[in-house]
């Protein structure tokens, strides 16, 4: 057993962090102090110090932590048009280390010498958890109950709120599916999602309409980027929260950003997942456009080559971590000139783009027409061009190697 | 001038290729011989003989490569997931191949030394015809008129007409855009799509209806997967072209595969596109979620870490390369296992996964399950997985290095 | 603690295998099963057998796997140039996977339900053994003392003995490092080197001579490739244990092979190593120039941009999977016209290349030359090269880009 | 022809370059500028001037480079431990680029709308200069001669000089190879060279004795870093240009740095290259060493994966390109810690490291160590580390997946 003196709960208001909330204190007799993040999760945070009070926690912090989010975290991670095996937008993934730093920051203000959180010892949370919070204080202790204690059932979970006179709310309606939600996205996993071959039923879906219900004309958007960041849209100029903010509602009413996939965990399992991203689809197409114009060819290509690499250490839980500082940093430096203005139109589940310019472009109209150029381009020079670039398949075709 | 005896056109019996016959006549004092292709463009070839012998020409080869086409070219190729820039599906990358290899095979069978082709001196098409020639032949001469002659303009080109009886029809609603088909793609560039900001006409489109026209409910499809490749559609077994045949109608029909991009050449411009790939974007979206069961974790990023480089490597001309097929040994490889069935929601444009299942499925829901698993799975392993993974980071932070 | 019936143990004959035995016996009330490998330590395995007896084993297996060693993993290994962090020849990660093989494959004839091995909790070994065991017999129990036991210090480690009457040979001389020997090289850590400032003394370097002690006048050798591998030496047909056997010989004589560097253990540490490869050394550098004249630019390419990854994957304990496979498989393929003749001059620790030939060369002097080359390049096609690979520069610059 | 009013050459006062400021003034009726670099070739670069005036010239450029180059150009380039295909170290390819800017500087400086170089349509070179002068001066007009005269012969060059009175000095002992030379390598190709088997004489190479004539004594050097680069050697503070003579001497002195290669250029064939890099050899290796005990190793895998394709960026002549650019600026925040101190052995041809200190030092002695730690790291977590990691292998290997 640990020696703890004061423990950093994440809590949810939930009641699993608050039994957790309670075992910590049974357990290591020690002070527990709560740590409420407003994430854009759609839910209220402030009944979560009622909840914290009621359970006799004396240190208790409530942030709104959205705008950090988006601006430091969710902005970043799509300069590089990230998306993890070709599918997932990390919705989860990326919320994980802000929470983690916040942990870590109360700890060094409150004096504790741990943290704690209710992610389960399957998942990759833990990791992006832990491993942050040892990025960032490396003395740290961390206390996952879910991998420790032994009330692995529902059952013995009700047993231990009975005892330690923790309420136990009725949930009716309670969703079958383990859920995770922030501004980027909602999660679901769990329930009959545990069969890949089940098609998950219409009414678990939660931030977007089903296509076929969405409306019969499209929206037309237009987004305007300053290295590589929206920071209008239509005119009006956008906090990063609140570009995300209008987004999820304009991409969920339009039936945007739906995605059913079985994904590889960092702990080596498959799980099937399921994942509501509106704003996040909408910002990944545009951005991909309004780089197709500002966007060097070879720094492009680079970029869409470290990418699922990239993607891979912000699943994994590696935000915080030399390499993916450098990466940034290699990312951050590309978008100095990814300036300009997207056009969008969403309709019944896709995002079409259907404009794009930028004082900044490097689209060169009369190089690139079909009709005269006035010389802007020689054709003559294709002729060496090609001529030098197949001169080693030429060699080798006269020394007897076969292609075919 | 080169020295010239018979040259193998590739001939699609429009204007332009019936003037390069005539031109290269006229040019070398040689025999042309016309090789135009069946490649699922959606016109006939036929009428192609008779434009031919109307233009004196003595061997003329009409050739069906569609079921080789999908089966040694679109399907090796999505086998790796296969995407340029994010966006672009390959469409007149992949055929371009095939073209040059049956251009070399005819210049073999009929004695020619040189061959030549219609593209122009600033697209990708001259290098993609070439380097396959120049890998498959060494010793081929290749003569691409529009690099070389001057009959820059339209107007030219029908003096060059009237002047040696070429017949030219009248083209009433010919479209304004340059255009290219085959079983895989149609694609639109010019005209007004020169303009990146302007919106392409709903009536450009040709193979998709808008989403808007799009059927109200949605379809369903079952696909049965062999080696990384489509076998089956709803238990119908089908060759390659046919399976890609009806995915393009069914796609199509519920408005999918429409792309609009700013894409980078390999000669060093940017260009803008249009594409219908219906088939091929039902066929992208099912394939990985074939592999997101069947494919092991490492396995699965190895291939998405080399996909953009492979993507490529046929964008730009080195299908015919030893490069390209350690890759495609490498991928083929990787496809040993990917067998299984994979169920489709097709709707007004979007193309959902709704489920998948396989003899071979490495999704093991004793392991993966939110419930009791039996152990299968001890969640106390997962501390020392991270404590490991953690410890670079810790005596790094410990040694004073900062990440914030 | 673990039900075991019977367990195979990697056993060495030395002290800790032989308490290693005992303590599972006594630990486990299992029989005990020894395997013992000649991998061309440099050591008589046969004592092994006497040990073994003399504990009172009834299963001993002891085996000369030398051929199979260098054949199937050390040869496959260097068609890859392969090289961790830029200096390690990976030859103690390079046998790990051969004893894996073998302690299941006679798991499998004993009918054993788990392994042991005498491996730290500190090393990579474990990592590779258990990697290795678990991706082969995913059932495997696997017994790693080191990480189980209290016998921490040498002084209970001799008590231990005491009590069972395991014999104690007095080693006079003992090295004062960690040693680890096969075919492909002997490794030594711990000791002073566990200061990365201090220099290995003279006299702890066993298979090479210093280069102060080497001959004055160079050796000279001519190595045969057949599809990457050395095939003869000198002329004299040899197999791969004889050809790794004969250059550590000669590469020793010559003071060639040794290296000491700081590296990166997959568990999170950083650790001092010294190393004698000499044999490694010299196919190493001679597999470059092999490859020089008959791999295309390309494909050689590739392979440099993977090797990093493939060699990470080696040390890192996972040649039994699945992603090693499919590159391997790529390797070989690169490998089918790598042949031909290497000459090497072997002087005072260096190796250098003095020639290199091949039928399949594609070094072309006829085109290479700066004499008249007779027409077989025009220099004017580079005028076109370079126009087109510099447009996308022109175009940037034009737009006002800044590079410096 | 073009037209143009003044050029400025690239000028070594040699007769190539004398017969070319002849030849341009000549052919374009145009003014010529020469311009003259000591990059630390070893010649002195004052003689061109009067050379230049014979012929005419009015504007005469003669810089001192040399501290701007290995600041600006070698050290960074050496911070990615840069080796094209294994072997080559990049002296010439990195020299282009700061010429290729001085160039473009004295043509803005001058007026001038051109610039010459005296390098073959065959080689490396050509592409380099002018790929940077069209990146920095997109509008600037090239003229390669050695790609456009009729002077192909060695005699049609002395017939011009005649007829011109440019003075042909007689060249005594003149090199048979073709040779380039600055600070970081001299290089020699043509000759004998360009039979692969051929052995180079021993009196070709000129900046280094040969292994046998090497002191009997080893040299021992301390190397200082700072964010990666030398500044103090035995203590004794340098600026870049000194450090790099200082170990070309030493290096050269101890026979270090001769390599003999077959290469592939960027324009498609193999050429045969030997290079003195004294000085290089030993930076490359000294690098590493420092970089092991300061670099995460994430961040060291990473930059290894990447360095072969800045390798090859560089030497394809993409210095100044946005890719190589960003590349950069990842390479050198790598660099930030890695400062301490290196210590060296050379003999004979060969640099061992033989110690490595850093106040910055990751290498932690309590935890690497085979003796007892403190606790300081838990065996036991190794166990749960590899029963993760093997996992996905398991499960496999559990579905029937085959790895033997």
């Amino acid at each position: 057993m640990k020696d703890i003196n004061k423990v950093v709960l994440a809590y949810s208001g939930g009641l699993d962090t608050s039994v957790i909330a309670k075992w910590l204190e049974d357990t290591y007799q020690c002070d527990v102090v709560t740590f409420t993040a407003d994430l854009g999760q759609g839910e209220e945070v402030e009944p979560a110090r009622a909840k914290a009070e009621a359970l006799g926690i004396k240190e208790i912090y409530i942030d709104d932590l959205r705008e950090e989010f988006v601006r430091d975290f969710v902005f970043p991670m799509f300069r590089a048009n990230t998306v993890y095996e070709g599918e997932y937008l990390l919705g989860t993934s990326i919320a994980r280390p802000l929470i983690a730093k916040r942990l870590v920051e109360i700890a060094n203000e409150t004096g504790a010498d741990a943290i704690a959180h209710g992610a389960t010892g399957k998942g990759n949370d833990q990791v992006r958890f832990e491993l942050g919070a040892y990025a960032l204080k490396p003395g740290i202790q961390v206390i996952a109950p879910w991998r420790d204690w032994d009330l692995s059932s529902r059952e013995s979970l009700l047993d231990y709120c009975h005892k330690h006179d923790i309420p136990v709310e009725t949930q009716k309606g309670k969703s079958p599916y383990s859920m995770d939600a922030n501004l980027l996205h909602i999660s679901y996993e769990g329930g009959l999602l545990e069969d890949p071959w089940a098609e998950p039923e219409e009414d678990m879906w939660r931030w977007s309409v089903a296509p076929e219900q969405a409306p019969d004309t499209p929206t037309y958007l237009e987004l305007d980027y300053l290295k590589g960041d929206i920071v209008a849209i239509d005119g009006q100029a956008m906090t990063p929260a609140e570009v995300l903010t209008f987004l999820n509602k304009v991409g969920g009413a339009n039936g945007i950003g739906r995605t059913d996939i079985v994904e590889n965990r960092y702990v080596g399992m498959k799980s099937r997942g399921c994942y509501e991203t509106p704003g996040g689809t909408i910002i990944l197409r545009a951005h991909r456009a309004i780089e197709s114009i500002t966007l060097d060819r070879e720094v492009a290509h680079l970029k869409d080559e470290l990418m699922p690499r990239y993607a891979k250490l912000i699943y994994n839980g590696y935000w915080w971590s030399p390499e993916r500082k450098i990466m940034q940093d290699m990312i951050d430096t590309s978008q100095l000139h990814v300036n300009g203005k997207v056009r969008l139109k969403l309709y019944k589940g896709s995002v079409i783009v259907v404009g794009r310019q930028s004082v900044e472009s490097l689209f060169d109209q009369a190089i690139a027409t079909f009709e005269d150029d006035a010389g802007a381009y020689d054709q003559a020079d294709a002729a060496g061009f090609i001529k030098l670039n197949a001169l080693r398949l030429r060699i080798a075709a006269n020394k007897g190697r076969k292609l075919l």
